[in-house]
């Protein structure tokens, strides 16, 4: 059992699935990299990788992933000449805990050997402090007299996707310090790992074997006595030569701090993330702590300030999804920073601000005269997109499909362009628009408008050919979603540019001449205008999926996968299954429902949802937060709840799919767990942070007595409480102003340092 | 060896390939049914299809298809007991004959039983002269005396793709007149068939066995004496009650008049066609002889008068392609028409204005707001697409193939919208224009308006997502060829009205009102004006088939096909093989350069035609005849000679694709026969009959020394006597007026019963 703030387990991972699953459950990041929960003597069979952040490498002609770095926190333990590993030696005992509260991980298991018990016991974190540092204390015990040897040092047998990354791996000794380092295909990056040890056990004898820079140390073990040693362990990446020297400079100076005081430090930051971040749910342990647990998910991945990183669909769970971000950044794990830490906010944005160069050149190659920002589907790095256009291997031919993701799935730039306006509105920080946000915002509409064909006879823009969220249905024509995000991308250029020029009318001209786009905007006024978005059917509310969603084929998602050949068969791409019937794959109408919730009304939004959540086949992880998120609003808290649950619990309970067509796409999934706050905090707390007031109707379920949390919002801090009775509201004392809360409908001021309390009123019937 | 009126063959069909190609080669048809070459003994089992033209039934769920009728032809004959087939009985020699002069195939066999030669020979004509009829003469002898027993009748098994088509088959008799009638399943429409017989072998036993409504008799056969009989067949179709009376009467009615005057009439008819039809090679014989099968194939296609059919793409060769009308009827028989027999021509065109309310459902149907005429992609009686959604079997997963064909290959509206005004041009009879024609063209003009987009940023109209010829290649944008189309029937549009508002304008005010087309007329003008069409690149020449295919992967049409997991595979629709790539099915710019040939300069026929022709599958039967006429232009005349026998001959060598994907394809094909006489006469011909002129610009293959035939032009008649020096002129003495020919540049006035000899002027290197 996991109390609320740790993730327990007491079986070993045994088989591949456990493996896989393990690895993303007990994972540990810091935003530099990460460490998936493998134990100590894992290697490469077990799938350990330490995944950097932003460091990619094509290796020959398979597709660009992140590169892992050499395991510097490998250890390996022999008792009586026989090596001692949960996948080969007799297990008296397991635990192992994910310690949330400080993203450490600890694992204790006693083995059973020739009649000797042998306990081992580690802990390992990867220093928020010091981005580069990882540290594991280690201990092992013999409950009777034994020759124990221990084999430590740097694994340099990685697991990868699509590797090898690292060519001319060599191994290095600088005093008592281990370095491997190796340089990556494509860029010739240097990546550098190193690995010092604190311990009093004797001197250690130095070899490199079997790909592994190792020191060892073999001794006679007192019954009952616990040995145990520290190492430190850093990851650099850079230029040749200074990498190396960072990271024996890394791990030297760790250790010469002590691992005390290198927990401390970690701790300290950890404990300032949580005072911001958590969540408190009374009443419900099991909500409560898959809240914490998506939260956690968000904050280990959060990118190191100025890292110029944003957060991969999966994090740093490894290599899938090529370490690539996608629109689930913006439109799922944005809100979570936006609102809590948005100093995190700030950098996803400020990742789209220093890849539009990339989005541009994506526009220019992507179709015949495009313009402007189209924004990679799967973005590393330089921004190019990573998305390859067959995409999906088909298990039935053994062949790539062709799949329109990175061509046809235009709604990203407006993602990422709502997202920079949020971004304003709710912080009331313009230096994100002067500092290229406004850029991007421009040139995310004039990819709109250079892809946005106008129809003479109906007197409106349409955008043709694009695959909205539902990626089953490939090249629809006028997507609800798409036009509704391209509409919203058009609106906020107007409101950039008019804002820009009435407040900083230097830095709007400066940026209008420097895009050469002064004719340009008031096509952007009049696209916002003009821009066809399906509206609600007057008699039924339904709102159309895209052109000719409502003349396919009703079938029921069982059904639907009862006519696969095979179990991995992809239900869409051109002939799959889903393509001629109204079966989707996630929320599209109702993910637009929810972006845009202030532009409709809750009928329509009951009838969208109720339509199409059965047709729904919920295959991605973004669906059930918005199907949550959308019930909640209208009323239907019990399937909200249900799928609250669903998505907080996903990479705990692991039953996400670990293949589509032949693609492996195991590893956690950081959207969902965005998904978890805000259905927590917009679905249950009804919070909507505006430009001028933040909007609370709260709708808690009934299994929650109240829900807490922070709210960042102008640069200010709050802290809400919430009951079925009524709503608390408490401004830090440093706040700068007082902001209006707009609590059920009541609005009320709450001014620094002053508290707010709002007292539900008695429904009338 | 065939002569060039012949085609013969001495081996009968053995096996099923043979079956089928025999099938296909010796079919005889007179516009209203098509008999399969199948021989008299022949059942289901071997293919035998007496197909209708114009009857369509559905049978289930399987698609709409033409009614095959009951076989009046069957008979069988047994000697000592036992029956006779070139399939179960030792053949001695074996003579199969198609008359192309009259259309009439005979057969002569000699079969070995029992050390006795039977000889079998039967003669069989459809009637050009009475479309209902069919009759077999047909004669018994053997060497050495034996009994001999003789059933013949009707056979009411009937060779369905997707049948049974006739329910409540049942056999009647009226007298000694056998009559067999059903009716369809869909609507109830009546198919009668009779039989009659002139013999003088004594009398008859009638019985109904087997499915068959049969009349039998058996003697004791005199050794070397011939036994006759003639067998008059007729099938009627319409309503019940009627059609039988009309079948029983046609077969009495013909017995009355006689065998002897039966075919005369039929051979009056036949010498007239070809008088008229007939193209002379001289040098040549095995191009004048494909080339006359080629328009034979076409004469007993070509719809009785009045009856407001068209010709099917496998003629009435059987039911393959469900019996519609494609495309290929205008563009690629309606020529050979229109230059030799109008009055056919004009049957094809009433066909398309009969057929208009269909054209304009489909257009409402098929789209969001599309209005006017989008043609079926698949026609048959009523107009509606026969054409499904799901058209091809994929013999990988055993499921059908989501195809486009139906809903985005809309160039076939341009196609006939093409045809009706060229019917104008080439006659000067604007009597089709009136009578429906202007109308198909104008809701063709409205059709295209509703289906373009305009591009704000490029002031142009494009054509979005559409498949052109070339159908590897689905949902294209800015497909060459389909823009050429659309503006094309803007022009036409803008033409067509103008010529009604000057020469009928109480026609065309009438015409604009039931229309209620007056505001968008001038919307065509401009459309015509800036639909934009992919141009020759000004450095290479080279025209891009659509947006992005230069950006395809280029590979050999070779390596492709080595890919295929199955033979059949079919290599478009969404995921197939050469979908990503630069290979295409068939001629797509290079139709364009030919239809449009007045637009474009040798050079670029000659540069496009050596980028695309590499890259051409020639994966349909339309392909090989567009390459040959444009190299004959730009004059790689070996080449255009190598396609114009590839063309005209595809039949005859049978080397044609029997299945795309699970779906049989097999049967004839009129439209690489009409392509075949277009090579010989616009290709090396150089014939253009324009409004003003008709210019000849010759280029024989060296291993023609001349080519004759007729032209109809303006109402009158030409004889066009080509050589390598010089170009001969007769008009007919009953012409009109003078007309203008253009011979070799060069302008000369034909008059009425003169003849005009035009001499190639001596190049200059």
């Amino acid at each position: 059992m996991s109390d609320l703030w740790t993730v327990r387990s007491s079986s070993p991972a045994h088989d591949r699935d456990a493996i896989m699953r393990d690895g993303n459950i007990y994972q540990i990041a810091n935003g530099h990299m990460g460490y998936r929960g493998t134990l100590d003597e894992f290697g490469p069979a077990e799938c350990v990788a330490v995944t950097l952040a932003g460091v990619f490498d094509r290796g020959g002609d398979a597709w660009r992933e992140p590169v892992n770095a050499p395991n510097g926190a490998y250890t390996q333990v022999a008792v009586d000449g026989q090596a001692v590993s949960v996948r080969k030696t007799k297990v008296r005992s397991h635990n192992q805990t994910l310690h949330m509260r400080n993203a450490v991980f600890e694992r204790t298991t006693e083995f059973e050997i020739g009649g000797k018990t042998v306990t081992i016991h580690s802990v390992r974190f990867l220093s928020l402090k010091r981005p580069h540092l990882g540290l594991v204390e280690f201990g092992v015990r013999c409950d009777r007299a034994a020759r124990i040897r221990i084999e430590t040092g740097i694994d340099g047998n990685i697991w990868d996707l699509n590797g090898p990354h690292l060519r001319q791996l060599k191994a290095d000794q600088s005093g008592d310090i281990l370095a491997v380092s190796g340089t990556t295909n494509e860029a010739g990056k240097a990546v550098a790992v190193a690995e010092a040890i604190e311990a009093d056990l004797g001197p250690w004898n130095f070899e490199n074997r079997d790909g592994r820079c190792l020191r060892t140390i073999e001794f006679d073990a007192v019954a009952g006595r616990t040995y145990r040693f520290t190492k430190y362990f850093s990851v650099h990446a850079g230029v040749d030569g200074t990498a190396g020297d960072a990271a024996v400079a890394t791990v030297r100076d760790a250790r010469t701090l002590g691992r005390t005081a290198c927990l401390a430090e970690h701790d300290a930051l950890w404990t300032e993330r949580w005072g911001r971040c958590d969540v408190g749910i009374e009443g419900d342990d099991q909500a409560q702590h898959a809240l914490r647990y998506s939260i956690f998910q968000l904050l280990i991945a959060a990118p190191v300030a100025g890292s110029g990183n944003s957060i991969p669909a999966r994090a740093l769970s490894g290599q899938v999804y090529k370490g690539a971000v996608f629109w689930d950044t913006e439109m799922f794990m944005f809100p979570f920073f936006l609102h809590t830490c948005p100093e995190k906010a700030i950098e996803l944005l400020r990742y789209r601000i220093r890849t539009l160069d990339g989005a541009r050149r994506k526009a220019q190659t992507e179709g015949p005269g495009f313009k402007g920002a189209f924004y990679a589907w799967e973005s590393q790095e330089t921004g190019d997109d990573a998305c390859t256009y067959f995409n999906i291997g088909d298990p039935l031919t053994k062949r790539d499909l062709r799949t329109h993701f990175r061509d046809k799935q235009v709604h990203i730039s407006g993602d990422v362009a709502i997202a920079m306006w949020e971004y304003f509105k709710v912080t009331g920080d313009d230096s994100v628009l002067l500092d290229g946000g406004a850029e991007v915002i421009l040139e995310c509409a004039r990819f709109y408008y250079s892809y946005a064909y106008f129809k003479r006879d109906k007197n409106r823009f349409e955008i043709l050919d694009v695959i909205g969220p539902d990626e089953y249905h490939e090249r629809v024509n006028n997507n609800a979603f798409t036009n509704m995000v391209a509409k919203a991308t058009f609106e906020i250029a107007d409101a950039a540019a008019e804002y820009l020029k009435r407040k900083h009318p230097e830095a709007f001209d400066a940026l209008v001449g420097k895009l050469g786009i002064a004719d340009e905007l008031p096509q952007f006024s009049e696209a916002a205008r003009l821009l066809y978005v399906p509206e609600p059917d007057p008699d039924t509310g339904l709102i159309e999926q895209f052109d000719g969603y409502f003349q396919l084929r009703d079938t029921s998602v069982e059904a639907l996968k009862a006519k696969r050949i095979h179990p991995d068969e992809y239900l869409g791409a051109g002939q799959g299954l889903a393509v001629p019937t109204k079966v989707i794959k996630q929320a599209d109408v109702v993910m637009m429902l929810n972006l845009f919730k202030d532009r409709f009304s809750n009928e329509v939004k009951r009838a969208n949802w109720e339509y199409y959540e059965p047709r729904t086949e919920h295959g991605s992880s973004l669906s059930a937060c918005a199907y949550a998120m959308v019930a909640a609003e209208f009323g239907d808290l019990d399937f909200a709840y249900r799928y609250f649950l669903k998505t907080a619990r996903i990479d705990l309970e692991a039953k996400y799919r670990i293949y589509v067509g032949t693609t492996f796409i195991g590893g956690s999934h950081p959207a969902a767990n965005g998904g978890a706050w805000m259905t927590a905090i917009f679905g249950f707390g009804g919070l909507k942070a505006c430009e001028t007031h933040v909007a609370v109707d709260p709708r808690l379920h009934r299994n929650w007595k109240s829900l807490r949390f922070n709210l960042a919002y102008k640069g200010d801090v709050f802290a809400v409480g919430i009951s079925h009775e009524a709503v608390e509201i408490a401004a830090a004392p440093g706040n700068t102003a007082a902001r209006t809360f707009v609590v059920w409908g009541e609005a009320a001021q709450c001014a620094p340092g002053k508290s707010l309390s709002v007292k539900r009123k008695k429904q009338v019937a």
